[in-house]
């Protein structure tokens, strides 16, 4: 970890080392925080898996909405959620983080808030210890817009790894948990944050109701659990995490395995919060997409978290749909549709 | 790599499809550009060296003085130096690119020129041809300032890292190279971006009979291979790499080793372009900074760079200077003054 911008003075000195005490060394981390690279190690029967993921205020989280601890908390779980869809364990994380003076300041006097630099770290921290993940190191430097990218490593055994390729014609298809939780919360989130009669800047308070609700969204859980279970078991030909939304990604893992898919919409877990829209369509819920051959045994609940059967592989045919959405027996072809992040709302 | 950001549209998947083309797999990397993670191998006695380094508009170049090719140059060869640094060798490179539309999209028309960010690409990929560096990864988005998070990965046999942790009182201090020509090249640049009469926006044209001068600053080489050999010897009893200028660097090798230094001034390496204020304080040099043992036998010449000794480890004093700058016989104390990219310029 370095502070590679000298204008950040001797206060952000204390805060790398408050971070470095936070941050320690252990596991595969050989050596951590302090010098030019971190050191891992590894098995030699094992391969490492590497994920950057930028988060940049505007387009991925807004300052004006997200508590600090939730950005710290969503900057990691983009990452964990990436080593999840390999089936890979996580061994460290590195964080490069480029901040406006204001979020690093330690405000004076003894009733002043934490400044967000720290409260953002206790959210990625937070998650980083659930999923016994070190901060390794990183790279910290004043800009001019609040950017976190963020790098995880994990491992996996040799030729185990859970790729997007190797989905066949007769697979079924699955996903954990629910879909459009997180595209609902951020709606409600909005709806907060635009509410007339606010007057206080910064996020919006979340009454202790919608703490729930806003949940999947604010501090979405990477399926880390399940990502393993499945490259244990060996029983999917192939996977990914829902990060761009269900209509999206599912396109890519056709595109990689050269194949087609029908969603059967009936059988998806729509979040209860969510439309059908937000479902086959909003970002952010990181569960994970998989294909298995259709003997497989696949339990209905996975380390915890539910998993439902939402349609089946079907062979590519030229000029054709990636994707058939099947509603009450008729089929009908499912664009991806992207996600947007903040950008049309 | 993903395109996180869906608003870039098909003229940007096309990019991505370019990218991939242009960063196979290879060596180490076993599954590159294309799934949610890459697969990295290494040998079971080697460790895995791990860096991120960001860089921002504005703060580490400047989109109306750097080229983009220099941009790109610049962003991978501060990863590069940071291997350099551990004796690593590198494996894999992986890139978060935050960029405004305007440097992303491809104009219209045959004459048009090539849009930014693939003179950026052009730059980094042919250092990293240089240094047998696959880029395997990254992610791309839409960001309202250009920002560039380099991540490099790299293998040394275990135990034998470089560290700046482990210089001891009698060794001496060498570096690689000459010092303060980045620091002097930014200087001539800054004329000549900020020179009377210029009618074209965006960087300036580098004068033929320049070229020279400034390629200390636009085109550093990170010392890799000089890296390497101190490893492989077992000779360097500490290393850095010089990013944030002598007394800067020299002082973090101190503080980790628990030792002081004293600095010849009349054997410094001062670049012919340089002052000395240039070569003890300029950062972005990126020659590595060594200690060894007095008895350890140091080319003058390390695969085809000069190598010169510059001063000697002592010990550390309670309330004592970290490091003492030596002038015709009389010590000084040498503050460190940190490198200050653009900020006072």
């Amino acid at each position: 970890m370095k502070i590679n911008d000298s204008r950040m003075g001797g206060g952000e000195l204390a805060l790398l080392r408050r971070i470095r005490l936070r941050a320690r060394a252990g596991g595969g981390v050989r050596l951590g925080i302090g010098d030019d690279c971190a050191l891992l190690r590894m098995r030699p029967d094992e391969e490492l898996a590497v994920t950057t993921d930028l988060s940049i205020a505007g387009r991925h989280f807004r300052l004006d909405w997200h508590s600090p601890e939730s950005v710290g908390h969503r900057t990691l779980a983009r990452g964990l959620s990436d080593l999840a869809a390999m089936g890979a364990r996580p061994v460290a994380a590195f964080l490069s983080l480029g901040l406006p003076p204001d979020l690093t300041m330690t405000p004076g006097g003894k009733t002043a808030p934490r400044p967000w630099i720290d409260r953002f770290y206790n959210g990625l921290l937070a998650l980083a210890e659930v999923h016994k993940t070190p901060l390794a190191g990183g790279d910290l430097a004043e800009s001019p817009v609040a950017v976190a990218d963020i790098v995880l490593t994990g491992v996996v055994p040799r030729g185990k790894a859970l790729l997007r390729a190797g989905a066949r014609a007769g697979d079924l298809l699955y996903v954990t948990g629910s879909l459009g939780g997180a595209a609902a919360g951020l709606a409600r989130l909005a709806e907060l944050a635009g509410a007339a009669g606010r007057t206080r800047p910064g996020p919006p308070t979340i009454p202790k109701q919608l703490r729930g609700l806003l949940a999947a969204h604010l501090y979405p859980q990477p399926r880390v659990a399940q990502g393993l279970w499945l490259q244990r078991r060996g029983v999917a030909s192939a996977a990914l995490d829902l990060s761009d939304g269900l209509s999206t990604d599912l396109t890519h893992l056709c595109e990689e395995s050269g194949v087609a898919a029908e969603v059967d919409a009936a059988t998806l877990p729509v979040h209860p919060d969510a439309s059908m829209e937000q479902a086959l369509h909003g970002g952010e819920d990181y569960e994970l997409l998989f294909a298995a051959p259709s003997k497989a045994r696949i339990p209905r609940v996975i380390r915890g978290v539910p998993v439902t059967r939402i349609g089946r592989i079907t062979p590519a045919r030229p000029g054709g749909p990636a994707i058939t959405l099947v509603t009450d027996g008729v089929g009908e072809a499912l664009k991806a549709q992207g996600w947007e992040h903040f950008s049309r709302r």
